[in-house]
Order: structure tokens, then C-alpha cells, then sequence
């Protein structure tokens, strides 16, 4: 196979911005030990210098308006965010505070005095900032922050204040050692009402790396993993900035304390200034799926030197890669990898259609609302299986694998993160399934259960009304699809794509359906909202994901279908039928449980799953070159054993 | 309820050996902080320091025969060291090197000459010592070990030697830095002939710390985890040591170049020595299971007090444990931590039995392996347990759980490698089928898959006499438990033991069957032996974890019928059916897909655990008091914040 062909289908339109961020990491591989070999702050300082290195090769630039430096590029900015991950995950993270959710939120959140003040500098590295949001109470539920920002018009100032200990700001990026400017979320007060959380520039450092008075940071200390960034807390006293400070683009305040803005609903304003920031999630997943790319490369390759046991009397043992166990443990990893990626291309070809283009755009607001479910989606699955994945292939490699020189350990301690920030996965589900129940629609429901709740049984005589389409589609694939009788032929159909697809769209939709039954069976017995909801947390979230996994796959299945005839559709061909029957036989008992499944054809699916692992192994090692993870961050020890004698 | 009853059920016999441990751990708790703190060096010598602490408490020779110093007690010092799991994990797995593994050679092992000479140092850390025995190149497949022994008569002398790069020692403990001698495995070469692995006493280090001559020592550098422990590695280039350097309990070599042993078959010599060294795996097992109780009394104390969302309107957000998901997420966790205790004690009874008592028992082979196959069953389960509980309580607890100072972060990476070291899990589940198969009776078959499959082949009449009484049993089970016709009432029985247990041993004897039955069809077909394993190497695995599961379900359900009746005998009732539901629910599609499970009564289990884990919920944070682990281990910032402000 050519794994040339492959890997520029992979790489897609971006290939070149991929490229570039290729080539510095293979410059610059010694930051790859940086990690092991130097003290926690020489290893931020270290990382800094990175970042200042490939600002400098015009990279970090490249998704903001040419006017500042940049060169409106979104799409090759999150491909070559995403292809960073192939190295130093903690200049990753660093380079993503800095310049997606810094620069982001002046970019997005400001007004041209803000873009004209500071986008340059910070786009340039030389302001380096924070995203003061999370705080020690509050994470997951960012409207309940307790950070205030109350207007003060004898002075045109706001007073920016941490009224109590669990409001100190919490795991702020760049905050312990090098930023100088935060972007912080708060209370904004104005004439003595509250108007919910806003976002305002607030100086944290002198030029000189002097903390200002008023604020007091402290180092989070050492983490599992990316300790070559500087996370610290941050604690208000009275903190004076000028009016001009709030980041006004949805709401202003002007002299006289007049608050204004043109979204009048408080909670849809909330969620418009969060939903611009959706950058972040589309970043996290996709250079989640990276990470998952290298700890494959790694333990595949080395599945395919290292021989274990065997046929005695034959004159080598066996490959581990050769064993089903090993197959099976690895190759449907693999095959969602795949998948993975190029659900998250379509995330962010969808992504660049809303944001992308000179400047600005408004793009309609149920798309923006959609692009937001798609990217918590795919984030949430994207960082699931960088957890699964980077662990499986830790345990693959045995004591090898434990050893830091052969990487598994820093990109499993390094990505465990990922699943918490950028909102926690559990509640993004949530987030998900909502979405999918309310279509949002003009109403902007609050994520809590409560509003949920009610807002769900408003909207279920339309549910009930799908449900009957819902019935029509159901029986029509029971014709199309043998289940019940298939004890004649239990494998017939089970490569056929539009069974697959089946499949896992009825799961979505009978979830999603039997939640809003739940709720509203619910409501009308007058039972309280809160346990309601609660009582059906399990189901929603299963929903959710059954509607990711649904996406997943289907941008799976488009990618290959479009793909270069030959050898590459070929090999995607066989991954894709590996992700597709993995991912049914994952819910088989489901699928049972609700008549769509026999046993027996259930079995012929794991059959198949081992069937098509075997098709899959003589092409592994190809399939993980085919990633091009630069050989600085996949050629360890134990897979070039010379490095090392 | 009460804790201390609760906490004394589970303290058993050995509490006072458990107290020692906890009380010491409680006096230098500063050590918890010591990897964080120092320079991996630095830490090392803190560790060997805390070493030589305990070993002066008199803690570490409990289990050896007080003629050296010991106390005779083995219970008391398994229990003793699974203690230890409460604390610095570097510790103890530092202790097990020296103690259990490297003093345990040389009891096991050698013979009186090598107890008189070294014990006693060994025992109170005068003499520090390494257990060499896995490779670069061989790791679960010790038999194919590369280093050689080769005996020369004209000195009396045995010459140790690495052949090859890929035969050097690898990942030994105490080898970087701080062991004066090794228990080095070794292929035994005499008079030209090989006899297999044998272990010899080789010192590495002179009494002041250098390195020998003809030795080669190299650090394994930065792990994972671990990182108090000295992990290197050893190349030998011709090193000679006297010829009762050979620990001769099982074999013996006369100046004369005479070999003898009173086990013939070479096989089984070698399992017989191998089996002496079970303590390893007995002790990696408890210790996982400990690490999970101190992960889970931190994430269930957090979720009892963290608040996040909740229905608005109410003065305060919900308690995270209040939510489905979370009580879903931890408590079955939690149950099946309970049950992998009671498990765990039932497996060092057994040991106590076999190898307890004043000196060296011989007990009966059969036991013997036995105890093997249960010693290996319960690490591990108990090893893949503590990696999915402490994620899970990392992920639970949410960015706070990634900061070291919340401790998740380094019981995740300490414990990460117990899936790996004392024998990879899927090689173990192999091991504990492969006896399941063949009783072993009289025959020592190899590890290897070919061995394994003749074997099996020769056993399948027997089998199949077997399969004959098994269905009688599995008939019986469906008059008694109503599983086809149950739609009028599915819930009926699902909280009764004789259901668990009917189930979970129908599974373990499908599986079992199903394997010889595999194994026998390919091999009359003639077919190549390695292909014929390997295509049924998964059923082979989960017939391995089926009936590890039974045994644990089958131990926790002994300890709840005798537990003390009222309040501790109730809170144990209800996390064992939760625990029992949970598995059962784990492995739902199979039940169905082989006809013990309804889709309805499936889904009556599902809706069954999630009413247990309400029940369990209000006693959650005393169910993990009762664990006992000391205050400085759990104590953590973000549960204790005043610590923190």
C-alpha cells in the first residue's frame, strides 16, 4: 500500500499548515525531554522559549484577520494547533491559552479598541495573557461564578473583586509564572444590578513580571501531567480597570452606567459570548485524536518487533501483533482513531464555514448552535478515547511502556486533562442530548435541570409527533434488515453500510425519544424537577453519546466513500467496517434488549470484529505511518533499540 | 450506622499488623510529599531512609521465621503490607522488592546456608538486594530468559553472563542506586547441559557502594510513576561467584559437576520454583486494592461536599453525589471494592495456610497451584480494578483531581504498572484458565500455547463428561430461576443470592466448555497447534476472568453471611447485591445472547443497580471511613480546604 496516499488524504486541505508545524517539532525534538530532564519552572521557561519560537515561524498567527498579523487562515490554524500534539503537549496547552482562548476572547469578544490595542501583541506573544474563567466553586457551571465586576461612574472604573475564597480564579494557564494580562469573567455589576458574566482585560503583571497590587497569584503546584504550564490561582482585592476594559461586543456600559445590549435575554446572552469561544472544544478533541496517533504508532510498532511465547519448537516466538488478544485490544483502537479524525475534519470544515473568512462573521445562530453540539460531541468522544486509547497501549508495551523514554507515560498524564477542561465530558453530553431535545429553536434554556425539564415537556407533543416518523423509519429498516430472522444467515448484511447506519441511528433516536417520555411521563405526575431529570441522567447521556457516535461514523463512512479509489479506499474500506461493527457489538445488549439484535447475530458481529482485526493487522504498521507523527516522537527506545545500547 | 464495627469486620485477623502500618504511616506522612517535592535521587534516598524506619519498627520481618529475626507471622505481614498501599506507593513496592521478593528468594529458595548467612541482614536492611529476573527481552515468558550460569569445575565457580543486548536485566528495583546483591534468574549450565532457570545470589555492589567488576548498572531513568524506586538495569560480563551461590532447595550442583534434582521434569521444576514466589503476586493484588479504597475515600468525601448546578429557585446547588451519573460512575466501583477485599482476605487465609506456620511448610501440590491460580485471579482483577477506579475518581473529581497536591495524580501513575509487573494480566488470566482446563493434576504442560492446546485435547473427554453434569446443573437453574418466562415479573429474585451465584458459575462453566470444546474441534482437524489457540485466545481470557469473578462474588457473599448482624451485616447486604447486579449487568449481552437473560429482566437489572446505588448513597462516605486509611493520606486540599487558604 502506499502510505504516501493515505497520509495525504489524512492531511486533507491543510496539509501544508500541518507541515510547518511538522517540521518545528522535528527541529526542535529536544523540548521532547524537556519533561524529564529539567526543574518544574525551567521546564515553563523552556516551554515559553518554544512558544516564542514557533510564534516567530508565523504558525500561532495564522487564524486572525491579516490587518493584525494574521493571516485569516482558520482552518490551517486548528490543523496545525491539532498537529502540535504531536509533541510537547505542554506547549500545546501553553500555545492554545495563549492565542485560542487569550487572543480569542479579545478577538471575539471585543471591539475594534481592543482588536487595535492588543491583538497584534498578543498574537506576537509579546502580551502574554490568561483566561481567568474557571474558579475554585465554580467549573463546569460558569454562569454561577462568583467573581464581580461592579461599575463604578465616579471613576468610570470597574472594580474587579474576589468576594470569597471559592471565587478566587482556579488552574488559570499562564497565570503562575508568565502572564501579564487576564481575561476575566465576572459578575458584572452595573448601578447596583447584576447583568451576569461578562468578560473584562485585566493587567496581572507589571512589564517587568511584577504581580500589581490588588492581585495575589499562587502556583497550583505540581499536576499529573503538563507541568511545563504555569497553572495558577488568582485572587481579587479591588482590582481598579478602566470602563474601556469590558470586552463590549454584546453589551456595553457607558459613562453614565447605562447597560446596554442587543441580545436582551440574559441567559441567550451568556450563551452567545460563550458559543464564540467554541474554538476551544474544537482544539481539545482534535488534538486529543493526535495524542491517540502517537501512542498508537508507538505501541503498534512495537507489537510488530517484539515477539512473547509462540509455537515452541518453531525457531522465533510469535509477534505480540500476531496474538487475537493483542488485535483485539489495539485494532478497533485503530480503526476509531481513523474515524476520529475525520469526524474532527468535519467538525472543523463546519467550524471554518461559521468562523472563517476576513474578519467577523454573523453566521446564523442555530447553525453556531449546532456547530457547538457537533464540537462538544466530538471532544467528548475525542478525549474518552485518547484516555482509553493512550492506556491500552501503555499496558500493550508491559514495563516498556512505563518507562518515560518511550513516551506512553507523558502522553498519558499529559492528555488526562483533557476529559475535564473545556467543560467536563459528562455535562457536554448533557449539553448534547439538550440541544438534540429542544433544537434550541429561539428559546435559550438554561443548561440547568430544571430548565431543561420544563422546557422538554413544552416541546413534547412535537417529539411525540417524530416519534411516529420515528415508528415508519424503525419498521422500515426491520424490512431492509434481516434481525428477527436471521437465523438462517446471522452474517448477511453485516458490511453493508446502510445497516450500520441503521443501527445506529435507531439508538439515537429510541434514546432520545424514551427520554422525553421519561420527562415528561415525569413533569405531568408533578413530580420535582430536580429528580426528574436526575432520575433520567443516565438515559441522556446515553443519548448523547448514542447521537455522537452516530456522527462519528457517518463522517467515517462520507470520508471513505470519497476516497482515492485503490489501496486507500481499500484499507479505510476495512477500518471502517472494523469501527462500525466495534461500536455495535460495544452496545450489542443493548441493541438486544430492544429487538434488534438476535442472539445469534450477535455473536456473528464478534466474529466478524475478530475477522476483520486480522484483515486489518498486516497493514498496522502502514496504517499508523500513514498519521506522519514526526520520528522525533514515536522513534523511542524500545522501537529503535540502537538509540539505546 | 457504626464505622468502627464495620471497619473492625474488615480489619479481620490481622488488624493489629494493619494498625502498626497505619500509625507509622500517620507519624511520617511528610513522606507523601516527598516525590514532589525532591529530586528523583533525592526521593530515592528519602524512600531507602523511610525503608530502613519501618524495617526498624519491626514491621518488614513479620513474615520470616523468628529464628532470623522474624515473627512468623505471614498473615500479619501481607496484611501488613497491603497497609502500606495507604502510603507512598514507592515505599512499598521498595519493600516488596527487598522483603517480599529478594528475602523472599532466599527463603523459598535457598537452603540452610543461605538462610544463616543472609537472612537476617536481609530482613533488617543491612543487606539490600535486587530480584533479577526479568529481561529486555523476556518478560512474561521467564523461561526463555537469555542470562546464563555456566558452571566451571576447575574453580567451583558459577560464571553469570548476558549473551546478548536483549538478555541484559531490566526494570529491576533497588538496581540503580541502593542493592548490594542480586537474585539473579539464570539459565543453569553444567557439564554443557542446560537445565533451565535457576536462581544464584551474585553481589553487584561493594560495601561502600560501587559497582563490581564484570558488572554493568544503568539507571532505567524516569517512570510513569514510582520514581522513588531505583529501577535498573544489570549486564554481567563474565562474573564468577562461588557454587553455593545457587539457591539449591530444588536443585543441586556438587563440585563435580553433578546436577540433581528431586523434580525431574524439567517444566515442572521450574513452575514449582516459580510457584514459591507467589507472595508477589498475593501482596500486588491486596496493595491495588488498597490504593483504590484511598482513591475512593477521596472522590466520595469530595462528591459529598462539592456542589455544582441543581435545580434554581432551591438556596443551594446539588451535592455531586446526589446526581445519578456520579453514584453511578463511583458506587460500583465502590462495591466491588468490598468485594475484591473479602476476596483478597480469603486468598492470604489460603496462603497462611499453605506457607504459613513456624519455618517451611511442604504443603500438597495440588493446593499449591491452586493457590496459584487464585493468587494470579485476584491481581488481576484486583490491578485493572485500582486502574479503573482512581481514573474514575480523577475524572470525578475534575481539575482539582488532577493537581498533585489532591494525591489522585500520583496513585494513578504509581499503581499503573501493577497491571503489568508480577506477570501481565492477559498472560495471568491465560494461566488461570489454562489450570481451570487441565487441573494440572500430575502434569506440568508449559505456558506456551501449544502445551497448552495437546494438552487440552487429551483432557476434552473428560470435559465433555463434565459438560453432561454442567447441563443437569444449567436445567436445574432455569426451573429455579425464572428467566425465559418472565415477563409477568422481572424484577422477581434479582436480589437473591442464589441467583448471583447461579449465574455467575453458569457463565464460568459455558465459557470453560466452550474452550475445550474450540480447542478440541481444531486440533482433530488438524490444524496448527499456535493457530487453533490463538483464534480462541479471547474466549480463553474471559473464561479466565469469568471464574475469577465468581470467586470474588462467591467471597464477598461468605463475608456478608457471617458478618455481624444488624448494621454491618445490612450495609454489606446491600453492596453486595450491588456489586452482584453490577457484574451481571456488566456482561448483560452475553446473558442474553445465550439465553439466560431477558431483554427484560436485562433492563429490570439496569433500573435495579441504579436503585441500589440511591440506597447505598446515604452511607457512602462511612462505607469508605470504614477503610480506615489514615487522615495525611486523604486529608486532601480540595476535601479539606482550610488546609489550602
Amino acid at each position: 500500500m502506499s502510505t504516501t496516499g493515505l497520509r495525504e488524504y489524512l492531511d486533507g486541505p491543510h496539509k501544508a499548515a500541518r507541515d510547518v508545524v511538522r517540521d518545528g517539532l522535528a527541529e526542535h525534538a529536544d523540548l521532547l525531554n524537556a519533561g524529564l530532564t529539567l526543574s518544574r519552572d525551567e521546564y515553563r521557561d523552556k516551554v515559553l522559549e518554544m512558544l516564542q519560537q514557533i510564534t516567530a515561524d508565523g504558525h500561532t498567527g495564522r487564524g486572525f484577520p491579516k490587518e493584525f498579523g494574521g493571516q485569516g487562515d482558520l482552518g490551517g490554524f486548528i490543523a496545525g494547533f491539532e498537529t502540535l500534539a504531536f509533541g510537547d503537549l505542554s506547549l500545546m496547552v501553553k500555545a492554545g491559552v495563549q492565542f485560542g482562548l487569550f487572543a480569542g476572547a479579545i478577538l471575539h469578544l471585543g471591539t475594534t479598541r481592543h482588536h487595535e490595542e492588543y491583538l497584534t501583541d498578543a498574537i506576537n506573544g509579546r502580551l502574554l495573557g490568561c483566561f481567568a474563567m474557571t474558579e475554585t466553586g465554580h467549573g463546569s457551571n460558569v454562569q454561577a461564578l462568583g467573581t464581580t465586576a461592579t461599575y463604578d461612574a465616579a471613576t468610570d472604573e470597574f472594580v474587579i473583586h474576589t468576594p470569597h475564597p471559592a471565587a478566587r480564579k482556579d488552574y488559570i494557564g499562564n497565570a503562575a509564572r508568565h502572564g501579564r494580562m487576564a481575561a476575566v469573567f465576572a459578575q458584572l455589576v452595573v448601578g447596583g444590578q447584576t447583568h451576569g458574566v461578562h468578560c473584562l482585560l485585566v493587567p496581572i503583571r507589571s512589564l517587568n513580571g511584577e504581580v500589581l497590587p490588588g492581585v495575589t497569584v499562587t502556583d497550583c503546584g505540581p499536576k499529573l501531567g503538563l507541568n511545563g504550564v504555569d497553572n495558577g490561582r488568582i485572587v481579587f482585592d479591588q482590582v481598579r480597570v478602566p470602563r474601556t476594559a469590558l470586552l463590549d461586543r454584546y453589551a456595553q456600559v457607558d459613562a453614565e452606567g447605562t447597560y446596554t445590549s442587543e441580545i436582551e435575554n440574559p441567559d441567550r446572552r451568556f450563551f452567545t459570548m460563550l458559543g464564540t469561544l467554541v474554538q476551544g472544544r474544537v482544539s481539545v478533541g482534535g488534538a486529543a485524536i493526535n495524542a491517540s496517533k502517537v501512542a498508537l504508532t508507538i505501541a503498534i510498532r512495537y507489537a510488530d518487533q517484539r515477539r512473547q511465547f509462540g509455537a515452541p519448537g518453531t525457531a522465533e516466538e510469535a509477534l505480540l501483533l500476531d496474538y487475537r488478544m493483542h488485535q483485539r485490544r489495539l485494532l478497533p483502537l485503530l480503526a476509531r482513531t481513523y474515524a476520529l479524525h475525520f469526524a474532527q475534519a468535519e467538525l472543523v470544515a463546519e467550524f471554518v464555514r461559521i468562523f472563517g473568512g476576513e474578519g467577523l462573521s454573523d453566521a446564523d445562530e442555530h447553525d453556531r448552535r449546532a456547530l457547538e453540539a457537533q464540537a462538544a460531541g466530538t471532544k467528548v468522544l475525542g478525549t474518552w478515547h485518547a484516555t482509553e486509547t493512550i492506556q491500552l497501549c501503555r499496558e500493550a508495551c508491559g514495563g516498556a511502556g512505563y518507562l518515560a523514554e518511550n513516551r506512553l507515560a507523558a502522553l498519558k498524564a499529559d492528555t488526562d486533562v483533557f476529559t475535564t477542561f473545556e467543560g467536563d465530558n459528562t455535562v457536554l453530553l448533557q449539553l448534547v442530548a439538550k440541544g438534540l431535545l429542544t433544537g434550541y429553536r429561539e428559546s435559550f434554556g438554561k443548561l440547568d435541570p430544571l430548565g431543561t425539564a420544563r422546557f422538554i415537556a413544552a416541546q413534547a407533543v412535537e417529539i411525540a409527533v417524530e416519534k411516529t416518523a420515528l415508528r415508519a423509519v424503525a419498521e422500515r429498516l426491520r424490512d431492509v434488515v434481516p434481525n428477527r430472522n436471521d437465523k438462517a444467515d446471522p452474517d448477511a448484511g453485516l458490511r453493508d453500510d446502510a445497516y450500520h447506519c441503521g443501527m445506529v441511528r435507531f439508538r439515537e433516536e429510541h434514546l432520545l425519544a424514551g427520554v422525553a417520555r421519561r420527562l415528561k411521563a415525569g413533569i405531568d405526575a408533578g413530580d420535582d424537577a430536580f429528580d426528574v431529570f436526575n432520575r433520567c441522567q443516565d438515559h441522556v447521556i446515553a443519548a448523547g453519546r448514542a447521537h455522537v457516535d452516530r456522527v462519528v461514523l457517518e463522517a467515517f463512512l462520507a470520508a471513505v466513500q470519497v476516497a482515492p479509489e485503490g489501496s486507500v479506499r481499500d484499507r479505510l474500506k476495512d477500518l471502517y467496517d472494523l469501527h462500525a461493527l466495534a461500536t455495535i457489538e460495544g452496545e450489542r445488549a443493548w441493541y438486544i434488549e430492544h429487538g434488534r439484535l438476535s442472539g445469534a447475530r450477535s455473536k456473528a458481529i464478534t466474529a466478524l470484529v475478530n475477522e476483520l482485526c486480522a484483515l486489518v493487522r498486516p497493514h498496522a504498521t502502514e496504517l499508523v505511518d500513514a498519521f506522519g507523527v514526526p520520528g522525533a516522537a514515536v522513534d523511542v527506545p524500545m522501537v529503535v533499540p540502537s538509540q539505546h545500547e
